[in-house]
């Protein structure tokens, strides 16, 4: 009974094809999984924990190159000083609420030394949207065992997106959203090339919303369909993290973190004041090993980076829009209620518009 | 005989009202002038310098705050470090070809030294964009006199767009493009705010143009109008001047200006690799006098600066469409003929699209 | 039975006189809490927390601007994203262990809720450098209960150094460390300008310590002290918070915090690869209410700036020897001693070289 | 007849040794060549270019990675933006006085075009420091030939130092200074490398002088030797170019920049408020080549880098130090005079305060 992605719905957006999943686990390697908290007592909690695995369990002792962007920084994402320093992802990520980063965090680095990790110490990446409007903000229901969870349960394979893991309680555009993916393969530098984007979308004003440049956010206004969170949208944000197999530098996936926001703003997003609209890239393409004194890379060189480019905001753009068509209508926290956005509405709207 | 701007053709994006010049210069001090160099012999130039005063005269002694972002670096903008590192504008703007960055440069030095100007050294702001298709790159044909005739033809009032200034010979989604402005006007904390984009634009691909989400890049191709600089899509880029009477603080002004890629993403670009895609934002709304050891400021709240980020990538949005309608088929260097939008199809197009 | 601080033994640093207390707590309204957790069962905890308070408890509605910069990331610092962007510190900071960052992070969001803070979400700043080699790594032995605890702790006065708070099981140049802190008077602007250093010191090789430019590490070598941590050079940190009363703008903090580099650099810090040197400077001479729309403000001028640079330099070399003098002989986790530096040696060799 | 390096006094600072010439010339590939301007009619000019080949003529179709830092940038560095985003150097760089930058600039762009260089346009660095005490600043004297001279005069082998090319009219800590150069050798992954430091020295205060943390700046008053530029420490700047030939990634350039503060910080600068102190690190360790679509490399590894680290802060230690000694006494503009730092004065203070 779960809701279709976008592309069920005879919509497509972009020019560049999707991978065979058209999900982030669709760059080798890669795994996600998701732990939901949802409970009515003793506090209303729709929260939970997504975890990515950028290498499978590998990542402990083979790095992968990443960069970072942060287009509107009203958020928080721990581990980036650290990655901007060495370019380097030597660990999981993971998105949750604003409130359980740390107990999420610390849970990673309990998590490497329960498994015996190599390394000395741990700067692992979490970073979080707010699910305040949904979910009692004073309940701190997250626990080190959700996070681990999340990370325990992590597969390759179809990735669950709405009102899933740390997107739970999350809401776009006024309309309840939360986990999306999306992928696209382009070729480029004589090789095939993969694109992901995971995003855990929380932002957003009803009236900004397009689908391929169609205006349907103004076409389903909050008289057809009431506004999650009015009062709310400053404190929305959106999380993306972007994977490619393609051999990066740091600094290219700094490039590419920073293409995000152009998928973001083909949907509407203005990066708004209270938006912690922050992004990550990483790059499977390379393997850094802490074993090795000199490690042995590979270079896209620039001109044969800009499909990738594009690639970045397409899938950004569709993973924003499969967190949208997924996500349930769900009501939490002082008996508020975010609806879904209507897919028949959605697709009248979008047939309308395309002459 | 100038060609109409955008909303001339009953075309109108975004949803704030515009300025009354819908120009720049609708932020109250601000001064933009031209100087256009064409020339056939000895070398075939389509060049110039445009100039901007963010404060009239009164620059040199009375600083504004700015703040700039590099969207896409693959170019070059004199005086950056200074400007990230004090938050202050304190001398014109200029923007020329690539290679006439430095002529341009040194010419603001010896303007200020010539008028008497008070500081001991000067760092001026001087970005490009490059005109090497339709303009001979080994001309050099930019010199000081054109620096200062643009700096002294400087005037508030109406803007010249397109074939103009430092945009003589740009191109943008491979249609004839140049000098581009509008501008928004916001309430905001209680006052009356405008916010006000100059581009010169010079970037992008046919396919990739968008006019208020509708594709005209796809529905105008090549095959109804050649492409202007098929070969070179990869060393366009687009220089965005921002201007606020807002009172920004200089970390401000570096949220404002990361704004011009939304509005530069609803167009169509993407910031391809070889294009240098910087933005700079000013607020004249607070005055740094190097005289003061104090200076008095006033700061825009967080919350209430949400209405100037929508204004930014409107503004800048709307600036790039108007470089495109201003600007008029042009043929220069090795006989490379850069055609001009069609006004006709583009209204139709848009007709067709929205229902 | 406390050891003496630098200027107990005679030894002065800088040329700018301290302030009444020669501590961070010198800039009015700064306070200062330690909650130290040592343990020998079930674990060996040498452990703890430091908490600032930049304004008291008024910081939740009254908050300061700020500014950080990292010389070498290997290291985590909550909250950076938040204040690259905005600005403005509105929570208190915590120092503690690099295991511990995220209880302590958290801890800080829940203080804030039950405190009734009216602000909707938290994004604090929790810093950390690692005890790893005094202090059991997999204990996760600090909680919530120190987090609040050392908030509570907190005072104006005299700052307790050496082996408390977060500082409990650091080691500077090979020797046992952990809190210190300084001050600096200076007159600018004609305004009497106080800048206060707090570090939690946990970096460096000996052979590199100087003291006013004495080759202090040199002369105690190995053979008179044994170092502590011979195999971990590599896992040390050092975190700076600077304070001043002075009015600075955000982009000024980032200017006083890179100065944390100079005085780091005076005592033999180069930032080598495994050490998160992370600083962040915040001044209150600004008060920005979130409930004002617009806010005045203040700005020390850029000229009258270069006295708070001296300070910063000189405050955060004093701190960092207030650490070494202050900290005593511990043993700790798996047996491992960190000896004190030698204080009647270090006399000797100041003298010997001071002619 | 021309004067001492530090080392041909008996004085030796830092811990690694030298390379053979002691010069960033030590670093296979790298040419300096200066072109000094001196006149006294129409103008009096003290001023010149210096050209740095990192790859010889290589680089135009052989780049090497490059990495900055801006430790305070009140001052001019072109190319930034380009660097920042790609981390590739792709022509030579210069340095200058404040007002030639531009001319120099562009001057570089028409040498390639002239030596037919491959690529469409060109995006240099060129960085400077102020000349304005000894040279009219009003002269804009530096010409389209003297830079040329300068890049065709470079080679290979020893480094002229002190008032020659862009250092002709620069001063140091009150003492005549200009160019200055070191470098140092270290042994790391398996293999021998060399760092290289190439200065343009013009800062700072005279009682900050250390030389090994000697307080020859305070034993050498102005009692004895006249200031230098008494008004103008603000204008101050030091250029700190550094040239490894290990296989740096453009990531770890950045961070070896930033150790340009801790080799000035123990001279004795403080980054000033009107100081340009603004770093570039390139390393020839990979080639990238625009007809490359993947590029083949090498990066050492993060724990490999520290003395790498070590030997650039010595490095730009030892070349302030020889472009102070080398300098020679000098008149200019406005009949100011700049007197060279007193050799037999040095070495008596250093034997005074060595034990």
């Amino acid at each position: 009974m779960t809701r279709p992605r976008l592309r069920d719905l005879g919509i497509a957006v972009g020019r560049l094809p999707p991978g065979p999943l058209n999900a982030i686990t669709d760059v080798a390697g890669v795994r996600v999984g998701h732990a939901t908290v949802i409970a009515d007592t003793p506090h209303t909690v729709r929260s939970g924990v997504t975890a990515i695995w950028p290498r499978g369990p590998e990542i402990w002792d083979n790095f992968v190159f990443a960069g970072g962007h942060s287009f509107n920084g009203n958020g928080e994402m721990t581990g980036v000083v650290w990655i901007a320093e060495q370019g380097l992802l030597a660990s999981p990520i993971a998105i949750t609420n604003t409130h359980a980063v740390g107990v999420v965090r610390d849970a990673i680095c309990a998590y490497a030394i329960r498994g015996g990790a190599r390394q000395a110490f741990h700067l692992p990446v979490v970073a979080e949207t707010s699910d305040a409007w949904l979910s009692d903000p004073a309940a701190f229901a997250v626990t080190q065992d959700h996070a681990w969870a999340a990370l325990d349960a992590a597969t390759a394979g179809p990735v669950a997106e709405g009102n899933v893991g740390g997107g739970t309680g999350m809401i776009t555009h006024e309309f309840k959203a939360g986990i999306g993916t999306a992928s696209r393969r382009v070729a480029t530098a004589g090789r095939n090339v993969c694109v992901g984007a995971l995003v855990q979308a929380n932002y957003g004003l009803r009236e900004l919303l397009r689908v391929d440049g169609v205006p349907v956010g103004r076409e389903i206004g909050r008289d057809l369909v009431p506004s999650a969170r009015p009062q709310r949208v400053e404190s929305g944000s959106i999380i993306v993290i972007l994977a490619t197999d393609a051999p990066l530098l740091p600094i290219q996936c700094q490039r590419l973190a920073r293409r995000a926001t152009t998928g973001l703003a083909w949907i509407g997003g203005v990066g708004f004041n209270g938006s912690g609209d922050i992004f990550l890239a990483f790059a499977t393409g390379n393997h850094v090993r802490p074993s090795e004194t000199i490690s042995a890379l590979r270079m896209l060189s620039p001109d044969a980076i800009n499909p990738l480019f594009q690639a970045a905001a397409e899938a950004t753009e569709e993973a924003i829009l499969n967190a949208l068509t997924a996500a349930e209508t769900m009501t939490g926290y002082a008996g508020h209620t975010a609806h879904a956005l209507p897919l028949d509405r959605l697709v009248e709207v979008m047939q309308r518009y395309r002459p």
